[in-house]
């Protein structure tokens, strides 16, 4: 009897630790379909630039790591085809059955090659493990192509475009939505594209693809083909052994992770979360909440009782070297959730005119009725990241924008204006409440 | 009958502003004593080391403007040497009265050359106007000197330290108490010192100086000192007319910014202002708090109803491109204001591994009975900025670690790594709670 857990990258991993603290005497057993664990998804588009020169380089933590250091079984090629809650066991591929008494499912997500005829074709690839990241740059090497059509515009799109054409591709990204970065936002698509178009990439919104030719895309030509689209968790496995999904398609959780069944738990793309400003499940596939709910459903499912308060949706991706980031709504999605959205957006300046300033853009969102901050939005290639992170801190504090506007923040010349960007934004938007 | 305001820099000038946006047809006087009014004194560092080409950059307005667009008499030269609150009038050196219904004090701050002999020597500057700032500047470039002294390791100190070794000087740097800074917290000047001394400053803390000679400064010799230490707010002139002082020896205000004396406000560096952390009133000269302090003022003054709410005494420096950061209290200040403190410190990588990450120190205090957030630090030369912010941002919330610690911060890998470090410092923190 012991803890099983299906999944061996960010949430599995995750997990897997961290019952290991909480209980040093557990049986842990990790199954992991892949060749390897442990790699951070997050850097391939950096390997495919080029950047980052070795596959290994993006490997944390090694099965013989874990078995020597943690005393956790970790086992790769091992799929799991089934669950039998009733048996508390599941079966591999292999037609091994590997028993449980506590489970943590963290099966990840997928991109959506399904519904793309031709999207089979050698020349077309996905970004999902290292193993499709080390076929796309020997394709590079190999084939030397020069047009690229890159389908989807969210973190991963935009980044496989930038590294494609930081590699001397053409390139070109074909988006379903009317929005870049998944998040209704008409101005940050705009400085997305402008960007983009800065750099020589073409993004076009509101181009569906139902099918990749042999030379083209949408009448794109091209001879490499990213599809970045379609991302949906992993829930099959779960869903036929009874785990229900919530209204996002992800597993249901509660805040301890676990899942309508009790004693099996989910983490990670696979799993919803609390939306702390909405208050209501959504599924954000990143890997901060991959590592933070796989934590907590491990030490649950060793007998802790750690509880996952929520998200509020921060992330941020760069650009060739400008910075986009995003928490909480948007004004659109403020008002799809019943709020009254008052925005207010501004350009300022990182630091005092006389000490070489860059630009950054600042948006915030709040609700009229009750002044409380809702979202915001931070573009820059100096400071976006901490600035998106001071509106974070707000968003989960539950801060209303007056108070917002009375934040102590540093000031020095090589760091920030004695009135940060962040501040003009509270003080125009108070303005517009 | 009008609004007077004495001084014409930051708080002055925010006071006069924020007075006009407040009452469009108010008669405003500012009375500045010095030849120029609004310039920026955090940027003389930078004019000093040759950055800032000319001082005119550091000016952000002229008397001109304020006149023309603001309708604000704004008068230089104007020094005031009495007030007399039953007449509501002060007095100009020159022998001139200007009539008052309501009156802000702005009168800031000045470093402490009494009390050190030879401080008149024509080799010794302080760096506060543009004046000294210029006056320095013309010294370097006629005497040449080769070996400076800095009296005091508190921001300009250091920020002067840095700006003169840039132009070639030796340069020592001669601290009274044991700690760079001004805060007690013994991490931080051993890190302050060890960069300084990596390009090649030396900071010699305990070392009280008490004369200047000709050739040398406590036995170092030297051809320039530049006085960064005994900062004192600008008070005689209030409180001869019956101002009331506080603990901090600046002048006492309530939440609106106004003194003991009816219609009198006062803001900026010779101001007390709430600190949110401990509830008491502190006196922490920054540019940010004199010009949030000068708008409340103003506002007030001219008939609105803002309240200051206070700080929690956040600022960072720059040295040789090393961000020092802080906010809050450490855990030796914490202490004294009687909490129980409980500290914890990380070193950790500003970005994943595989993506040329920067090395970062962040430090948190809790308070152990209540788990509350006190203070923190951050030193990084990527990064700290932002991550200081957070901690202020979280301090004004009064947060908690374990809340802190579930902080939903960017990540993306140019950025940041998975677990920032912030949120490594705060499960340390936890660990030691």
């Amino acid at each position: 009897m012991a803890l099983v857990i299906i999944g061996g990258v960010a949430a599995g991993l995750s997990a897997a630790a961290e019952a290991r603290r909480s209980d040093p005497h557990l049986e842990i057993v990790v199954l992991e379909q892949g060749p390897v664990i442990s790699y951070g998804a997050c850097g391939l588009p950096y390997f495919v630039e080029g950047r980052v020169r070795a596959p290994e380089e993006l490997i944390v933590y090694t099965p013989e790591y874990f078995r020597k250091e943690r005393k956790i079984d970790v086992r790769t090629g091992a799929r799991v085809v089934s669950i039998s809650h009733p048996r508390r066991e599941v079966r591999l591929e292999s037609g091994e059955r590997v028993r449980y008494e506590r489970l943590v499912i963290a099966t990840g997500a997928r991109c959506g090659r399904s519904g793309i005829t031709g999207a089979d074709r050698p020349h077309v690839f996905t970004l999902h493990t290292l193993d499709d990241a080390g076929r796309l740059r020997d394709f590079l090497r190999a084939r030397q192509p020069r047009r690229a059509v890159v389908i989807g515009a969210g973190y991963i799109g935009v980044e496989a475009a930038d590294a494609l054409r930081r590699n001397g591709l053409e390139v070109t990204v074909l988006e379903r939505s009317e929005h870049a970065l998944l998040r209704h936002d008409a101005a940050m698509t705009v400085a997305v594209k402008k960007q983009l178009e800065a750099h020589r990439v073409d993004l076009r919104c509101g181009v569906a693809v139902d099918a990749i030719e042999a030379d083209r895309v949408a009448g794109v030509p091209c001879d490499l083909v990213v599809i970045a689209a379609g991302f949906r968790p992993n829930v099959e496995l779960a869903n036929e052994a009874g785990v229900e999904t919530g209204r996002t398609g992800a597993i249901r959780t509660d805040e301890h992770m676990e899942t309508n069944l009790s004693g099996v738990y989910a983490a990670g793309d696979c799993a919803e979360v609390n939306h702390i400003v909405t208050g209501r499940p959504v599924n954000i596939p990143l890997g901060t909440t991959a590592n933070k709910t796989g934590r907590v459903a491990g030490a649950n499912a060793a007998g802790a009782r750690q509880r996952f308060a929520g998200i509020v949706g921060t992330s941020i991706v760069g650009i060739f070297g400008m910075g986009f980031a995003i928490t909480g709504l948007s004004e659109h999605e403020a008002r799809l959730e019943g709020f009254t959205p008052v925005a207010a957006r501004i350009e300022g300046r990182t630091r005092p005119r006389y000490y070489q300033p860059a630009n950054t853009a600042v948006e915030l969102v709040a609700d009229r009725s009750t002044g409380r901050l809702l979202g915001g939005s931070v573009i820059g290639s100096d400071g976006a990241a901490g600035r998106i992170n001071v509106i974070a801190t707000a968003l989960q504090a539950k801060m209303h924008v007056d108070e917002f506007a009375r934040l102590d923040l540093a000031y020095s010349p090589p760091f920030s204006p004695v009135w940060d960007p962040l501040l003009l934004a509270a003080h125009r938007l108070l303005k517009n409440l």
